[in-house]
């Protein structure tokens, strides 16, 4: 893999990177310029801040929220107080899994879900359970199943919270409705007796904003101290900046643009050079397709497919690094994760093309 | 104590805070212009960047450690591959201890010690033990007392590390000269085989560059992934820009006088108000002055001195917080960290003369 990453024509629709023109250079430059600009605003940018955020940060922060998910609902609990600023949203998943898993512990994940998060579970000796997803999200039906079978199992003690990814997951671009988050956390309060403690809903809305189609879902909605000394203070005053004036707005109204557009890239793409027999989705936000590979096709790391893609220099997120590592259930082994965020409009076109030789190769 | 520190008019000599004005604030701006005056250049700083840390930092960090101990002792060992940077000290400090300690183990700390790096270790649920400090740092004696007992009370075994603040050390000033570095070594290594495992020494050396009397000494010299992905691009290009043009060197010079002329207003405050009864020693480098009370005065939160310390508007760290939590000796509870970092020369003054007039009543 690495060996493969150092090819310098390599198309990679395998990093979640973002789009390189999308960068706000200039806007950052303009805040850096003010934030900088004189003495008085540039100590207290360049001090230490608090560990737990700037602020006016995590007060603009929480009137996002509020703001997305309707003020009136969230006013009490969408509050400065609450919020907390981490150096990358990896930072708060670490420290909420540190603070509320011990080793043995159960999670329970989408099925496929974040592979990143699924290295933190492991690295803290946590098993997981992958939960099935329907088109609207989880499936509530197998979440309910998998808690009654862990409470006949004795194990709902070990059940510590549920992990979503809630809109356009990483990595299969699908979004949980409304009412599937309220029908999960029903779930999960009626095991809290039996389990004997809270069993939390530990959502990431890290794509929320992200959309290019369709209408926003609002958000179930629902820990930092000695990992560092809170995040940089020069980038929270840059972000502080951002969010108080309409730099904000404009530069998400950018992304989303951009994003719909290589999304329309890829789907016509994947539409002239992927055979019928390849199943896939068009996400209305983020930065994934999910398709899925037709019997007897494989798309691990040692899969035929796979080594075939590398040698026309196409690399991909093989779909089973996302799924649960559960004793009990086999991953499925033929789906994969293109991202369309930092690969080119060209490069986008030039990638699929070649796994669609791959494809009608090994089907043939 | 929060009460305290919302008072407006409170003398600080707490924090370890850098100097405000000392913050170089046209430096930074000039090099943000840079990084961010092309949208090439710009979108390279913006974008993701590596687990590990920008190769050029690390080529740069891992120069300027060779540079510090001289080139043919480290060309092997300070290299670009072996360094890391991390977001601040305490999250390397926090990821050494996770990979190297389990509830239950042991590490030895100097008496006193960082007490930040004291609440990483318990919350690892880690026990500490303190080595004993002289004038030119570590007690050898007292440390080989210490291992020894360990090993004839069969707890070597759960031994991991020797933490060292080994420049003006925090809390103490106090610098552990090279030849008690290379005797510290040496008996690890001795009681290694005993142990079954290797026992690290952990030499944090933040405020070494920070000298301003006296020969620079040399370092022992002797981990990251799951935390985040890497620290801040936009940060780590910021001082690699520092580092590779001569703004680092001129900046650590500033400082370097700086400091020096705050350590000479606190010298002479002490001199001017505090009994000759409390004993002190002149720090040549770094943040800290480290006074110790006569008998019968304590210093710690709960202590007369502290209350009436803060009804006079000025706070110190009490000397008690920074030693081991070790159940077999009592803490010393007569000392105090008056930083000089933060607070203004009239602040300097004015906050030493209060303690000074606190002590006198006292003492009285």
């Amino acid at each position: 893999m690495s060996t493969a990453l150092s090819q310098p024509r390599l198309i990679s629709l395998a990093a979640g990177f973002t789009d390189q023109v999308t960068l706000p250079v200039e806007e950052t430059r303009a805040i850096m310029e003010e934030l900088l600009g004189s003495a008085k605003s540039g100590s207290v940018t360049l001090q230490y801040g608090t560990t737990l955020g700037d602020p006016i940060l995590r007060e603009l922060t929480a009137s996002r929220l509020q703001l997305l998910d309707g003020n009136t609902a969230l006013s009490s609990i969408a509050t400065a107080e609450r919020m907390i600023i981490t150096n990358g949203s990896q930072q708060l998943l670490y420290m909420v899994t540190e603070a509320l898993c011990d080793p043995g512990d159960i999670v329970l994940v989408e099925d496929p879900s974040y592979f990143v998060y699924l290295g933190i579970l492991q690295s803290h000796g946590v098993r997981t359970k992958g939960v099935r997803m329907q088109p609207d999200g989880l499936d509530l039906a197998h979440l309910e199943e998998l808690l009654t079978t862990l409470q006949r199992e004795k194990q709902l003690h070990r059940l510590k919270l549920l992990y979503l990814v809630s809109y356009y997951q990483n990595p299969t671009g699908l979004t949980t409705s409304f009412e599937k988050k309220i029908g999960a956390l029903k779930l999960l309060r009626r095991f809290e007796r039996a389990a004997g403690h809270t069993l939390y809903l530990l959502e990431d809305a890290a794509y929320r904003e992200l959309r290019f189609r369709g209408e926003d879902v609002k958000s179930a909605l629902a820990i930092k101290g000695n990992h560092d000394f809170g995040s940089s203070n020069l980038l929270q005053q840059l972000l502080a900046r951002a969010l108080g004036s309409d730099l904000y707005e404009r530069h998400l109204a950018v992304l989303r643009n951009r994003y719909a557009q290589k999304a329309k890239v890829t789907r016509k793409a994947l539409q002239q050079h992927f055979p019928p027999s390849v199943r896939w989705r068009e996400p209305e936000g983020g930065l994934y397709f999910w398709p899925r590979l037709p019997h007897p096709l494989t798309s691990g790391t040692r899969s035929r497919f796979f080594h075939e893609a590398l040698r026309k220099e196409v690399l991909y997120v093989p779909g089973e690094l996302c799924y649960a590592d559960d004793r009990d259930r086999r991953k499925p082994n033929n789906e994969m994760r293109l991202s369309f965020g930092a690969a080119s409009e060209g490069n986008l076109r030039a990638g699929i093309e070649r796994l669609g030789q791959v494809l009608q190769k090994l089907l043939r």
